[in-house]
């Protein structure tokens, strides 16, 4: 039985790729899509993912569109990493389809009410339509079977601001309503998404194979490295978003443990950063400081066995 | 042609006069009625407002529940003011009718986009469910004719903590939202709510009059009035939310100048404060200190004409 | 018996016409004046302060210069308040005479240890000299007679942001040292100054006055008379550091009751506020919810007998 | 010529061992030392001082008391982790000399005016007297070479909070001037500290060696070691202290580039954290979006030869 799942994305380069991961992996059943501000506007990122699913003939998956904007900032995206387009400035025809029309959190509410305990949120974009469903249903935590986010930061700084990284700097208040609610969240944050890089080689790789996917991928995925290769020197690009999709496929590819997380919204310097206690791995030893462990529901990434997690996404991209 | 007005409401033995004002002003037409937490729990203010439809035969109004928590904080209710039903522990029976099934949020941005440019929202609890409509349909701002909130201080000080007023204090991020949205915005504060206490003999002639409404507010300030008579020590009650109504009817009962009002979210001492900035009332004088003057969209009413307020009020309750 | 005092000031036009006032004042015997940043640097209210000793032929009271900063912000001055000099650009001959050497800040602990219990500070500026003699001599509190403070504002408003009065603005964390220390506190703020003006025509008497001091009042008060009209639009202008050493001189002359105060260092938009609990003027009808009201320490100017005041101040400059 | 240092100590078992690496290191001149409130009283981490440089013959080093509490929060100790005495439960006996009188931050000030541009500060508690030091003399920037200071976190987590390292956190405000004045500094903080544990092989090595330095480090740095062994489960205790001292003597031990430090004094959850960015690291490469790159001024240490310090510092106290 695959587990459901319902994306919720700001597509953005490496939402597509995270897009097809799923589509393409028999552990996970795509319930719909939902969009939301981030990367490029909530709108833009629904016609981006209609625009991935149609290339790979899925339009029978449903896309919502979401918060157009956070709870209380004012909107900024990313286009200087994912592209005017946000797809790496490929500037794909506009799809065929169309956005259901519901808001992106009643589509988590609604399903969450049909499928109670069996679906798995799973967002790569800043958390507003999350927060927006908790509110609209406060017994949300109970309905939903687990949350899987690509977000934060333990120990590696951010990319947002110092240490804000930028799907939660660009809604702190969502961020903390999501991490405070009582269910279970894996966060897959910088430190694990930045230790696994997908190389120039493995870019070539994608590039032969003719599948339309490995090809969408292999074309999205061209602007990204040159980004990864002029800011940070490296040879090769995160896979933020494919790597919490990966996560929900085969949790095995991080350490994850339980650790206390805070969502820090009035600092002046760290606004936005997830605020992980390094001593709760300690808990065991000195448990008498720890006296909220029982409530402790973050699983915290903290290393990734990239080698295995490229090769999975490698292989579901081209096979 | 009366004003359309939705009422957002967490009734509240104030929000049940409020309603009961609108409902028996030709000047307002009551399309539908939201609720939220606040005073009591969303769903039980929705019964509440239910109970005082129903009461005077206005069970044709739609109602709809909201926001059941804040954006980012927990819930906090104020039964110690407005007793354990939160209608001064009358212990109405239920109602017959039931809640719409729409969500207070929803409503908004329906009947906004039904009636564009027509509709004024009075609110009289936390803000989040016009926060969460903001989310949700960023042009609202156009869509909305104005906002008229009882909320927030001015130079008065807070009832919620030194200087946050309830309403603002039990959401200050949605508050925040609130007031930053480009929309005209009248604050009915507690500069002017507490500066028109309504009187023990004014409430016997209240319960002189035998119309099914006076007896309702009657019996609902009973225990209102006791309240400020042990806190305040003060022979009469305030009719914050009747008075947001009152604006609505009629906007020269009080002075209300444009200033500029931020809301202030991460205070240690002053956290849901409204901050609103007296020199600004030098504008006129000094313009060149105050540059964004022509964005200033929320008019702070600073004095009121108790005497017209409270005999307009009495007026409408007993006719 | 006069009450020894030490003027800790940032003169400035009102600290020049606060120190005449001293100084011609039987009840008050001035043991040492510090000066702090403020209205103008350190060093130069330390120039002008012997200045106005000279002025008037008291050189024997030893000028200390002190904080040449705030503890956690940039230093700003309020030149366009005071004119470049800090005295209404009177641009007087330099002084004769030279600041001790000794830091204010030493001075005030040295002096407090000589004559313990017996000593009032009276600060008029900014109050890093103070937060700086509490962390050098912890026991001050014990030492000190009592703290009278121009500074803050109660319901007010500020005259640096919307709710920071500039002396605390200034310096919020050596204010909010200052208000926790448990020594008595009197705040007279703007509640009071800015209620009760010094007119033109109460400048014209003191210019009739032949004596030093009536004459260089009358030149300082110039200026300042000019910038309150232009700005304020009045006839007349605040004597804010005036009044607080009529406070000490006469407490009578406002109405202060105990309050609970906060000094506000975190807000977004309230940094440098003095958060003041309206509420706690209830405490007497409900003990219970002001647990804490034994240690309240600080009482807050909240009315003035204006008329009083003025006429000592005129009266004392003048005779 | 050896450096002239002033340590600026709150001993403390780890500064007892710093300050027995610095007096023994013909590399560096103690001038003087100064003690903080921090690990225990101000006072007492004087008596502390003096015990340990009588212990070793070097009261000819003056000792000046400081700060006895922080700018702008209670005073806390941290007494759980070094003893009832502060020196590791030794009770030594109480000390034949006294500090000077003189406050710590004036010595600082005095010092740095009479060797202008030769004394390098060596900070291993809180930063207080140093603030205090700032406020005083506004050039002390000018007049002192270097600051070289124990404290702060770069990527490791705090241990007096999640993020908050006690040197930093026991006085935000403190901190955040030192860091934000203009002098050279190198932060010496937990990535280093942690990385260079002192193994109980190394303590059994100390203790075979008959000098009476190596036996008070022997004997203070039992406790420590078994609060390492308790809490951490680790083979080893930080000399946390020493490794500052050891930075002064040969700044290679550590890798330590210039980046951006901020201290964060108001975040709910991170105040008392130095924020770093790391992608501050990437200026070379992309020098546009580090536009104040000029004004950078602190040096982290973000890697340390752990084994040449845990050697020099063996060697340096049992030779």
């Amino acid at each position: 039985m695959p587990k459901k799942v319902i994306l919720d994305v700001d597509t953005g380069c490496d939402d597509a790729v995270a897009i097809l991961l799923a589509l393409n992996s028999p552990e996970l059943e795509v319930l719909a899509i939902g969009t939301t501000h981030g990367n490029v506007e909530a709108d833009l990122a629904a016609l981006n993912t209609l625009r991935v699913l149609e290339w790979v003939g899925r339009d029978d998956i449903p896309v919502a569109a979401g918060a157009a904007a956070p709870l209380n900032q004012p909107l900024r995206t990313a286009r200087w990493v994912h592209g005017e387009d946000g797809l790496g400035n490929l500037y794909l025809p506009p799809p065929r389809g169309k956005p259901t029309g519901e808001h992106a959190a009643d589509q988590i509410v609604r399903l969450a009410r049909r499928h109670p305990g069996e679906v798995t949120l799973i967002a790569t974009g800043p958390l507003t339509n999350l927060a927006l469903a908790l509110v609209k249903e406060p017994r949300l935590p109970e309905l939903i079977r687990e949350v899987i986010l690509m977000g934060g930061s333990a120990f590696y700084g951010g990319n947002l601001s110092p240490w804000a990284e930028a799907n939660i700097g660009h809604d702190p208040e969502a961020a903390a309503a999501v991490f405070a609610a009582p269910w279970p969240v894996t966060m897959v944050g910088l430190d694990v998404t930045m230790a696994a890089l997908f190389t120039r080689a493995m870019h070539e790789e994608l590039g032969r194979c003719p599948r339309p996917g490995a090809q969408l991928a292999h074309r999205v995925l061209a602007h990204y490295l040159d980004f990864y290769d002029r800011v940070y020197g490296r040879d090769g690009c995160a896979q933020h978003d494919a790597l919490a999709v990966a996560v929900a496929i085969d949790p095995t590819l991080v350490e994850a443990p339980l650790l206390p997380v805070q969502v820090e919204t009035r600092g002046e310097h760290t606004r936005g950063m997830t605020v992980v206690d390094r001593r709760a791995l300690l808990a065991d030893r000195v448990p008498e400081l720890f006296p909220d462990r029982d409530r402790w529901h973050v699983r915290v990434a903290l290393k990734v066995d990239g080698e295995r997690f490229l090769s999975l996404l490698l292989e579901r991209l081209t096979r």
